[in-house]
């Protein structure tokens, strides 16, 4: 999988990128990432990227030529599944979404700053939006760390046992259980017994109740959607 | 505001810390962030941090030792307003709490990895647990950084006009209206022309219309909970 990234930040990624699951992938040749300098795309002086807003709202916003330049420069080279803005309004991440990801070849992904970018880009470039929650953040970049975080970690052999990203959260539509290990022991603070009991299927069960019944105090809305399918 | 982050990954932090609203928080005096890392608070030899889970479930947990060893260390030197797990199955990230949040002086930030951390930890030692969504990641790193952007650039002075913050997303429970900057004629896509009538009252108008009409389209959730309050 190929994934570029284009920002007005393209240091804030050096250290996530040397230092994380990403290095992994990469090594395995499962990935390539690219980070592309809004900047070298500007047709203005002073590697120029962002104006004032049409209306007079306070903050900047990212311009259409850079973005529309980069991204057309881009396709010229390969085909792109996606162009992806994350946006604060985009479509919500969820597991499924990312798991639709993790199955595309090459995606482009847009970080926005400041006060976002023109509307113009997000009409006619743009594929999938994407918000990583409901909160607002000072660009795109963590948040297409976090989307690359999430997709590059489900695709086959990046994370070695792959039943431990099955059993993660939400890919059950549960979260997972509360999990132990040594000491048996700390302070008083014990294991559950059944942990040591040796007997999978009683495991199992208390695995089963305790993410059910976790999942409904969490996220009972998860609960609700089993039960309509 | 302090905020120390617990870490087995500390390089991880080094240029989002650097390269980002974090440095202009930290040189405005308005924050400290202070990295600490899991490894050094091990009583176990090879700064062994984690084990294999009881019950026989794959992948490795952070076990219970160093990360208490390293909350009563800091708890030591000053007090806490809330020691934060961020957690897939944590309470979900919302401006709210983000807006919250900003207003403790002092914050701890644990960061799990790999299948996260011993539960007798957050049953024990963890005051909240935050979710930035429903995904599952490498690691509490990421989101971490995206608790401390939300927070940083809402703690007043961190951005110069407060005006620009108010007008974010969310904010006003709406997501914001689109945005338009210089030119004003891309390739024959104009902004539009109330945005350059100078009838401020027109502006206004036309941008709150804007704003709900994409909130129903796009978080009618927020719409229905403005009509409930």
């Amino acid at each position: 999988m190929r994934i570029d990234i284009i920002t007005c930040l393209p240091q804030l990624f050096e250290s996530p990128l040397k230092h994380f699951i990403f290095q992994r992938a990469i090594k395995q040749h499962l990935l390539s990432i690219n980070i592309h300098n809004l900047r070298h795309y500007t047709p203005y002086k002073h590697d120029k990227i962002d104006d004032s807003l049409y209306g007079g709202d306070a903050g900047m916003l990212l311009m259409v030529e850079p973005i529309a330049n980069c991204i057309r420069a881009l396709q010229k080279e390969q085909n792109y599944d996606e162009v992806i803005y994350m946006a604060p309004d985009g479509e919500p991440l969820t597991q499924d979404l990312v798991n639709k990801c993790s199955l595309k070849q090459n995606i482009m992904v847009l970080c926005g700053h400041y006060k976002g970018i023109d509307e113009r880009i997000r009409k006619h470039f743009i594929t999938l939006e994407i918000s990583i929650g409901d909160y607002v953040l000072s660009g795109g970049e963590l948040p297409a760390l976090i989307l690359a975080d999430a997709i590059v970690r489900v695709i086959p052999g990046v994370i070695s046992d792959a039943s431990s990203v099955l059993a993660d959260s939400f890919q059950d539509g549960l979260v997972a259980p509360p999990a132990y290990t040594r000491p048996y022991n700390y302070e008083g603070m014990m294991v559950p017994d059944v942990l040591l009991s040796g007997n999978h299927k009683a495991i199992q069960e208390w695995a089963q109740q305790e993410k059910v019944a976790r999942t409904k105090k969490r996220r009972p809305h998860l609960i609700e959607k089993k039960e309509v399918i």
